[in-house]
């Protein structure tokens, strides 16, 4: 028997309890002792829930308990997530997580300390939802140097994106109904803004490149000032724009650039037919080339399969797994955005050629407007060179 | 130490043999061994290679030698490389193949010898090439229970297809080509017939469901008889022609239903737009809703890729891997593809209408003849039975 005690019973929790119990017959076929959850840890009560009975409110039971072999932590955050994971690696526990925050801000530390106790600390579900990403990397690809990892992590942002290049709506009625069928969080900062797909990028460079890259190493831009105009100037290059998250490794010093901005994207990539809350992300290996994987990138269930999967892989494993962590970081590890040549997709407040770039035409363009796609791929202070003392309202990366 | 033998230095054989010493660092960060090829075992010589002095020809050395841990067999075929691999096993040595013929004919056999002397028998790069699916399956899709499978397993017959339906060749000229760029055999029955799809469906079909199923358990049509017509035909319906392997599994009582076949797939499916070369496999879970792997299927450095990553595998657990095997097979496993409902299209040789199905319009479209996608999904007597006494020239499933 493994028993599971699980910390915070919001929507990720509850479907972790949900998907070990429905599938319980199926695990059992696939792990040698059965899993089940003894504790579940909130704040609340859940009377009318099948594990009402299991609900504690203090964490030092699960602490204390010696019988508690896998801590599951989906309270998000990287507050009382942090004091509770450590505290339970510290007790011998194998901690799974869907935490992206708290992995991509402390995940180095964290898993120094599972090291030291000689247990998992495992997040296969911090990234991409349910989309078997983290894994993959760490073992079907492990013959590979990697030199770029480029991905569409955040659904809400993508779903807007789709319904502005699908439906024509504004972003601001795109977000509206993403907040309305529950794609969107009342407050949407941390998606729109790009932190979401921040954290998620960390994880992915950490974990690809071997030392912890840090949120603020990542210049972020989120979606807010994508406008219609935008997709319909894309639409006539036949691109698409989408929010990604790349991290590209320089194979001179083996230092990382990991940034996430909007791109065009040619509608002949696949990551151009990632639509709605899907993700999809791209990863370039030596050997292997581009492989993508793509699903729900959120989600109760999808989710809570990633964790599951985690938690029936702790329960084989009471050990450390040495290729699952990544060494420190420091100012060392990355290398500066500035350094990244693209070809720039640019919409002015004027309508002069813009030297070197290819005007673009679309129906609905305002008057006294214009857009332009550089033939030359430009740093970013270049580009700007270019269009020095001109009104630059849009100014996006083309992904080769 | 991993000492490795290789059995057959082919075109997989020989980037095996490279990517474990061009990315020796790599690996040896991440298991705690270096991996080294103590022998290849080839008919031939290779005396310019700098693998030539490792070059032997008698199987029995490989056998005999307690140093050798990990044998990889890239030999092919269901013959010697049946009997090196009994052998290798029961001589208590892992094995890690990319043939799928074996693994597909005779993998429930092997998994039991290699279960009775607790090594591993792996297979990653039996199917897609170098795109990590079945240890995703095996892992991290672990908490579900699997609906269905569908990919686009074969390069050669997807890259024919793509020329057919971007540039416009026939089926002869898009197969010329293919066999011109070294994408097809001279030979190439074993794709452009389905064979190669049937093994790895097979193989994604057993590892999913969990037992065996074998190539004569699975109905199998190539892309022979699709002509030009057809792809017009399809995408005026905003769809294109895709060969797909499909393993269904039926909720009441747990059978398998597998099969290969020319379908029309619909422009917004993710599968539709997987072009080229490349593979793509979807999977069903009831947690995971839809994920997608997809990559170069096919390729020296991808298959070698995936090959080093399961010996690395096999180094770090010299053991028996319970859940990377299936059970045995028997005709209670399947289930008849006559049961499997689909809407259909059909290329019919007079232009009469077909009850209850829309025509459809291409512009090349030959006189005399007429294109149908019936509304209903039938079973294939029911839409024979719709046809009955016409001249039925293409009728391939839809997608859904």
């Amino acid at each position: 028997m493994v028993n599971v005690a699980i910390l915070g019973f919001g929507t990720v929790g509850s479907g972790v309890a949900e998907v070990i119990a429905k599938n319980n017959q199926q695990i059992a076929r696939r792990v040698s002792n059965p899993i089940e959850v003894k504790y579940v840890l909130d704040v609340r009560d859940f009377p009318s829930s099948p594990f009402a009975d299991k609900v504690i409110h203090d964490f030092s039971i699960i602490e204390n308990d010696p019988e508690v072999d896998v801590v599951v932590e989906t309270i998000g955050g990287a507050k009382i997530a942090l004091d509770f994971t450590r505290r339970a690696l510290l007790a011998g526990k194998s901690v799974v997580t869907s935490n992206k925050e708290l992995v991509a801000t402390h995940g180095y530390e964290l898993m120094q300390i599972a090291k030291e106790k000689n247990v998992s600390y495992l997040y296969e579900a911090s990234v991409g939802g349910g989309i078997p990403i983290l894994k993959p990397i760490r073992t079907c690809l492990a013959a590979n140097e990697l030199s770029e990892i480029t991905g569409i992590l955040n659904g809400t942002t993508n779903y807007i994106l789709t319904r502005m290049i699908r439906a024509g709506l504004s972003f601001e009625d795109a977000l509206k109904e993403a907040q309305a069928n529950g794609y969107a969080e009342q407050n949407p900062a941390a998606d729109i803004e790009g932190h979401d797909a921040c954290r998620k990028i960390c994880i992915l460079a950490s974990l690809g490149f071997g030392r912890q890259v840090s949120p603020e190493q990542v210049p972020t831009e989120g979606i807010t000032s994508i406008t219609l105009a935008d997709v319909d100037y894309a639409r006539s290059a036949g691109m698409k724009i989408k929010l990604l998250g790349r991290a590209i490794r320089r194979e001179s010093d083996n230092k990382v650039c990991a940034f996430v901005a909007p791109h065009l994207v040619s509608d002949e990539s696949p990551l151009a037919n990632v639509e709605g809350v899907f993700n999809a992300i791209s990863v370039v290996g030596d050997a292997i080339g581009d492989v993508m994987f793509y699903g729900q990138g959120a989600g109760k269930l999808p989710t809570a399969s990633a964790v599951v999967a985690d938690v029936m892989d702790a329960a084989k494993h009471h050990c450390y797994l040495k290729n699952n962590s990544w060494e420190a970081g420091g100012d060392d590890v990355v290398y500066s955005v500035e350094e990244i040549r693209s070809r720039w997709y640019a919409r002015l407040g004027d309508d002069a050629a813009v030297p070197g770039a290819k005007a673009l035409h679309a129906a609905g363009a305002a008057k006294g407007e214009s857009a332009w796609l550089t033939e030359e791929k430009l740093t970013p202070s270049e580009v700007k060179a270019l269009l020095d003392g001109r009104e630059v309202k849009s100014l996006y990366r083309v992904l080769e």
